[in-house]
């Protein structure tokens, strides 16, 4: 955290007054909010961890507008932060329009001296974490996110590149290996021990202690941890939790892959369908008495199950319609590259299942949580709660080998749901 | 093969009247020589497939020259081939230096505008692989060559390297992607089918066919063109077979590392165990009266069992003594960090399996086949001494996760070679 990072020369922490200035400058961002600076109103609207998030409106339309701080903005100036993240993020999203342009928001402008993206306004779109909290069901989510997941990353494998053209890309984002080494930190190793910033709601240092003096467990973790190291599979997003995620009833749109770089497959798999499974364990907490979110909970299930069968459905397909050379079409028949996908799609699913376990261990013992059980009041029930997904976060973990499917997963969450809370 | 690749400006085919006036301009070369172009005799001594090789005789001392030519020089200008792969070489002979100095030639100077590397005249050494043929037996081999292993690839690896130095390494290989993509071709697909361009010695043609008809090896196969494709776990070699290895009774060399990139660390360690199981199954083709070649199998096998046993002893006490945070000493116990190792190695393990298997069967029914068999002049003999070497290397691939240690490849490829030949 005392490491220090390269500054773009030029660069400041933008004002709205300088925002208003600089959209004007820009004709595909002024085009789009139709008035000069005057007539232009900027309101501050970070939500997530990192980043600093405006949003300009104008006589015509709306823009966002994105900037990197040299810092970590809900930490602040003590936890430096490279700028030139955003420079990763805006070569994802450039190269990830390639293959799933109707689930990314469009950027119109990138002044990398102020590490500043202009993107499109998503409206009227919300936070999909937030969306599940209220209660929210999008029948199209798993569908869109099976679809993003299978294209982001077939059209990015050696799948489909040449080893020439994958290790442009992977070159494209090697420099973004700070990133990579925080997430190592802070999803592999940070929640384990005593680390300075991690939290615990108050009642769960007892489950804490317990899952950091688990030896096959901290194993297991280290074993993921070597393999987000090592598996050099396709141009993952890196953080694909459902803030990372924008919706409405018939719209899905990934946002902020600022943590990009070519790994495993399983990392944004395991991170969504993890996430997923954190909003389930938290329904309960949210129940009213008008809503014991029962609804909710077998929404989340289904949305969990569908989001893999429409990943693992897109994979194949484009496994069938436009292999190359990896697939060797040259020497095995159809039926055997069948085969060889369901063996490769075996392995994705054993990382998905020991990525999403992690994913939810470290939200609730790590440094970062989430507002699934943040804003469950009843401390008690929160720790409930949080209780349940972390067991079955560490079966998830432990059996990663020998779950066969993802309705396992989702059968072992209602069994864990079920029990009474001890 | 109709690819073209940019030739550097200013670069020519050597001659040895240019190459003793280039000798002579450069300082760390021509100090070693010791005498003006006049006095320096330069031969021609290639044996690789791919490059152009001089020695450069001098009054005070010999020195190697080696040219990367723009074609494969066993087939000629009618196979293009990048020039800069020897700046690849070049670039890990340079890094290495840093582990393994005393397992590498030294390389004194290096034009990039000719392809051209001056380096050490290594002597008395011969080619590992000739000496093998012939009989001879190296005590040292296997200790050194296991270090050689386990220094070269733990140094580079996640688990001494921080994510940003291991990617700047992975970088400076990334632009080898040819040489990737033709390793994938000729030992993953080309051998099982009718490549243009592949050999089978004259009465192999039914255990050839046997092959290429074998569903469940051929995905075996294509399983670790996978992992060839996907697995950065460390700058490996690339192209580590006994024809790579210059050895004395007391000093083993490796050169050649053109293929160099970061990739799985089996494929360094199964290239090497393949060529050696190649060579134990050729002896009894280089019996005579006087010598059975029993002695030199059971050299083999020892040395076999050894390499490996060097290599994992070797590796396992640097992650004792130098590990970095990828094996998580903030939350492993000592033991726990054994455990991790050992599983760790386990699939290093089952990887060698499955990169052995595959360049053993690469070397007989594919486009690049080995002196071992090739010197064999009796055809039947060969023909059946190649036929077990298949025998082991199919169940290598297939029974790679069941195979348990070292020794058990020893056992089997004793019990093969045991039995009559049918």
């Amino acid at each position: 955290m005392t490491k220090s990072f390269p500054i773009p020369h030029g660069y400041r922490e933008v004002s709205p007054a300088d925002l208003a200035a600089i959209a004007s400058g820009l004709p595909a961002v002024s085009d789009r909010l139709g008035g000069p600076p005057s007539a232009l109103q900027v309101t501050e609207v970070s939500d997530g961890n990192m980043n600093a998030v405006w949003r300009i409106d104008g006589p015509a339309g709306s823009v966002i507008a994105k900037q990197a701080l040299p810092y970590i903005r809900v930490i602040g100036t003590s936890w430096p932060f490279p700028v030139d993240r955003i420079a990763f993020e805006h070569r994802a999203l450039t190269l990830q329009a390639h293959h799933v342009p109707h689930y990314l928001p469009q950027v119109y402008d990138y002044r990398p001296e102020l590490g500043l993206i202009f993107m499109q306004f998503l409206s009227p779109h919300i936070v999909l974490r937030h969306g599940l909290i209220s209660g929210m069901q999008y029948p199209r989510l798993a569908a869109d996110l099976g679809g993003y997941l299978a294209r982001s990353l077939f059209y990015t494998s050696d799948l489909y590149l040449s080893t020439s053209r994958k290790n442009a890309i992977a070159e494209a984002f090697s420099g973004n290996a700070h990133l990579c080494e925080t997430t190592q930190d802070v999803v592999f190793t940070g929640p384990y021990w005593d680390a300075p910033l991690n939290r615990i709601t108050p009642g769960q240092e007892r489950q804490a202690a317990v899952l950091r003096a688990d030896g096959p467990l901290k194993l297991a973790v280290s074993e993921m941890k070597h393999i987000f190291c090592s598996r050099a599979e396709a141009l993952i997003h890196g953080d694909l939790h459902t803030g990372s995620i924008m919706v409405t009833a018939d719209d899905t749109r990934v946002i902020d892959p600022e943590w990009a770089f070519v790994g495993p497959m399983g990392f944004d798999i395991g991170a969504l369908l993890g996430n997923l499974l954190l909003s389930y364990f938290s329904q309960t907490g949210h129940a009213t008495v008008n809503d014991d979110r029962s609804m909710q909970r077998r929404f989340l299930c289904d949305t969990i199950v569908q989001c893999w069968t429409a990943f693992d459905t897109g994979f194949r397909h484009l496994c069938k319609t436009e292999a190359g050379a990896l697939q060797n079409p040259q020497i095995l028949t159809g039926a055997e590259q069948a085969l060889f996908v369901d063996r490769l799609l075996a392995g994705v699913f054993r990382d998905t299942l020991g990525f999403a376990g992690a994913k939810m261990i470290r939200r609730i013992i790590g440094i970062s949580h989430v507002e699934d059980f943040e804003t469950i009041t009843d401390i008690p029930l929160r720790v409930a709660c949080e209780a349940r997904a972390l067991e079955l976060a560490r079966i998830l973990l432990l059996e990663r080998t020998s779950i066969s499917g993802v309705q396992d997963i989702v059968n072992l969450a209602q069994e864990i749901a079920a029990r009474p809370v001890s």
